[in-house]
């Protein structure tokens, strides 16, 4: 019985089909669906409430830093988006134009966001007077659509959310202070709250954001051993500025052009999180962004609604009221066997089981859904036990994808071996570039690889190029990416 | 000296033109500002903060009362939001409709969602089988696009943000509880955290939701006598479970269609609490909603810095840490004068000054934004007054509005004595109407007032229509609207 149960949300295992094993985790485990307009999701209230857990706390980290929150129109007039020549140049193949309102032809195209660059550095040559003025350091949570040809729930919709800075500063050293300080926001909440390492660095040229100066990246290895670009941060420095004729007045009373920043993080986090920590049995949630903490689950027997319901209420309750977030499922349609099954789909990361055998003895089966240890805790202490226990699920999480990082990271010196590994086991591959972007090209149509970074330390080395070897004195990661 | 800094943040009176005193309250507060893109307003960081502490109130509200929040497409196929007639009758005049993606020429027009019900319902299609999956109780915090002739900011805008319930329940008894149970979650938003006073009821056939069964609305009163709809909550009977075709396998194992809810509120609610609080020297915050509480303003004298500044800054931290918003304005451009006029435009609840006389006599000068009041306050004992102190303002905010709504609506059975009252005063009115909705054409074109709503509870009296004089048996409440 229980075994067909399991067959309800039984997947696709990893290994033999890591693609439709992730659409499926996405689909069974309720985080998000297609829908009837090309390219564009519904993130359902499951993954929903996984994102506003990583939206918190990176918010609060976004406001610790010092920036505010605010709003800017979805809509920006061609014109506008025309003015930085290389970004319109980067963004016009991606626009979903607005023609028609209402009745009524527009006389200009309305570009829906695919980034804001535009429509907040228009605002921005208003705002900005004098030296008092800055720094300016704007946040917004938003909506951005970008015309895709190939789509893939989370990780590249036609629409999706992120949060997008937007800051403007005195000097160009700040602005490059600025564009290193979120890089580390980056890195932190990425590493710290999804337990998802990364390797930081810089973009090269052809990498880089349409119109920045200089785009730094945060990047992580998933399962398959493709990378995935999970943050950017981007010094912008006073192209910007010129174009939408951003000046204040400094200090010795000249007119200057301001330097910004700009950096982003979207909802394809969530798809980073699915393909790091997630195993045959569907997701794995690092606890400090699990809606779900905890999920306790009676076992039904003779007599169970008078000893162990009440026991099941109680203890949501004392969990409830020291902070965590936990669920009772008393669903009585379902066996805990399906019960089981469903929480680990949805990646709970502490399952606790409650019978009449653990009344009896005042302890709790729990369960873990990192490592599947099951244990015993005594009743009484719970609130001793399960935090540290959610902090050891968190660390365990993040040590295993660390671990996972640095078996896949290679350090290659051929070009026939780097070949190889990329169309086998993938991975990072660390190797000598020359810093030509020709070299670079050939490299990814040879091998389908990019550069993912240039590391922010570099280890002093010097070798020969990968490809052409010509002298280089900076090894690079190479990867294939989402 | 301080005159004339004062004069920097001096706006046009209330009584003098009303609408331009609105507009520079909004922006001399640095709550929004024009852009370049026509009808679409930027939500600066003061004001957007406003709307963070509306917005996490009435989620967490929403969230308590069951619902769980989700993220729909911003673009809806034309043919989708056609499916219900009535629906894209209301709507069509109003779309921006995105016609071209990157370089292609769309097949379909894309309507950017100037509400949510037809692409919502497309998914409710699918994801409803059984009356186990009953009730479904989504809610999503997005950005809306109508396409606007006239727009003021906040008030109406071409774009808006704002949150739209959509639920689906087993029974027109659910769903009609559903509808009232969120029109209650509004009232008490609007009136214990914005205290703003409302008036509950029903719309007319002719003011409903286009696709409604019914609509439910809470109509408060601003300071100019007008109306404002402050949100709105509609039983959707079965046109779009019909329409989308959106059944459930019931208990008896018979097909039925589902019964449906919506319901929405906006940023318009900024414009209210502007309008209901604000006077002539700007802003005036209720201190639930407020993004800074307390203002602190050190006032400088010879060796301030030594003996005031710690003690700015101790206070800072013991206010802060019993979970009040507070900040001190350390910034040394601007003297104490030009600071007090800043934050009063700026709304904060309370000012606290502190100079070395404070210092010597160990209490603080703490002045009342809402009634002016000056007090001065015990320095030991701060954390016991100042929580009590907000309580008290946020009280009599709520009373004095309340008392203006009081005042303002007139009990009239007389139609000439209607339209003097409307073209004079303006306030609600309350009189008896016929029902017809011929009647109620007739009284918005003779008067310009529209019937903001049918109250909840009947007063059981019996009269005559205020127009045509044909029996009645309720009155209901008219007033010119924003």
């Amino acid at each position: 019985m229980e075994e067909k149960e399991r067959f309800v949300t039984k997947i696709t295992p990893k290994s033999e089909d890591y693609s439709r094993w992730y659409t499926e985790v996405v689909r069974k485990a309720e985080l998000a669906d297609y829908t009837t307009v090309k390219g564009c999701m519904v993130i359902r209230p499951y993954g929903y409430a996984i994102w506003e857990e990583v939206q918190q706390r990176l918010d609060r980290r976004i406001k610790e830093t010092g920036h505010q929150n605010a709003y800017f129109p979805l809509l920006i007039p061609e014109s506008l988006l025309k003015k930085e020549a290389e970004h319109v140049e980067g963004f016009a193949p991606q626009v979903a134009w607005v023609t028609q309102g209402g009745d009524e032809q527009l006389e200009e195209r309305l570009a829906i966001r695919p980034t804001s660059e535009a429509i907040i550095c228009s605002m921005y040559s208003k705002w900005v007077r004098s030296w008092r003025d800055l720094p300016i350091l704007i946040n917004q949570w938003v909506n951005i659509v970008r015309w895709e040809k190939v789509t893939r729930l989370f990780l590249r919709t036609t629409e999706f959310l992120w949060q997008e800075g937007h800051t403007v500063h005195a000097s160009e050293k700040e602005a490059e202070e600025e564009t290193l300080r979120i890089l580390e926001v980056y890195r932190d909440s990425v590493e710290n709250d999804l337990a998802i390492p990364v390797i930081a660095g810089l973009k090269t040229e052809r990498e880089k954001f349409a119109g920045a100066l200089s785009t730094y990246t945060i990047e992580a290895l998933m399962t398959d051993g493709k990378a995935l670009q999970a943050g950017t941060s981007h010094n912008l420095g006073q192209h910007f500025a010129k174009a939408f004729d951003i000046r204040f007045e400094d200090k010795d009373q000249k007119m200057k052009y301001a330097w910004q920043t700009s950096w982003g993080a979207t909802t394809r986090l969530i798809g980073a999180i699915i393909m790091t920590h997630g195993d045959d049995s569907g997701l794995i949630l690092p606890p400090k962004v699990a809606p779900i903490q905890l999920i306790i689950i009676p076992i039904p027997a003779t007599g169970w609604q008078e000893k162990v319901l009440p026991l099941v209420k109680e203890l949501e309750r004392r969990l409830k009221e020291i902070g965590l977030r936990v669920q009772a499922d008393l669903r009585e349609v379902y066996s805990p066997g399906w019960k089981f099954s469903e929480w680990e789909m949805r990646g709970v990361p502490i399952r606790l089981e409650i019978g009449m055998r653990e009344v009896v003895e005042k302890r709790v089966v729990a369960a873990r859904r990192d490592t599947g240890d099951r244990m015993l805790l005594p009743l009484d202490n719970l609130e001793k036990e399960i935090p540290p226990l959610l902090t050891e699920i968190q660390n365990n999480l993040f040590n295993r994808a660390k671990k996972f990082l640095q078996d896949n990271t290679h350090t290659i010196d051929d070009y026939d071996e780097f070949k190889e590994i990329i169309n086998t086991r993938g991975g990072f591959i660390y190797s000598f570039w020359c810093g030509d972007p020709e070299c670079e090209q050939k490299i990814k149509e040879e091998t389908a690889a990019t550069i993912r970074c240039l590391p922010l330390e570099s280890d002093h080395a010097s070798g020969s190029c990968i490809r052409c070897g010509r002298p280089s004195d900076q090894r690079v990661y190479f990867g294939k990416a989402y």
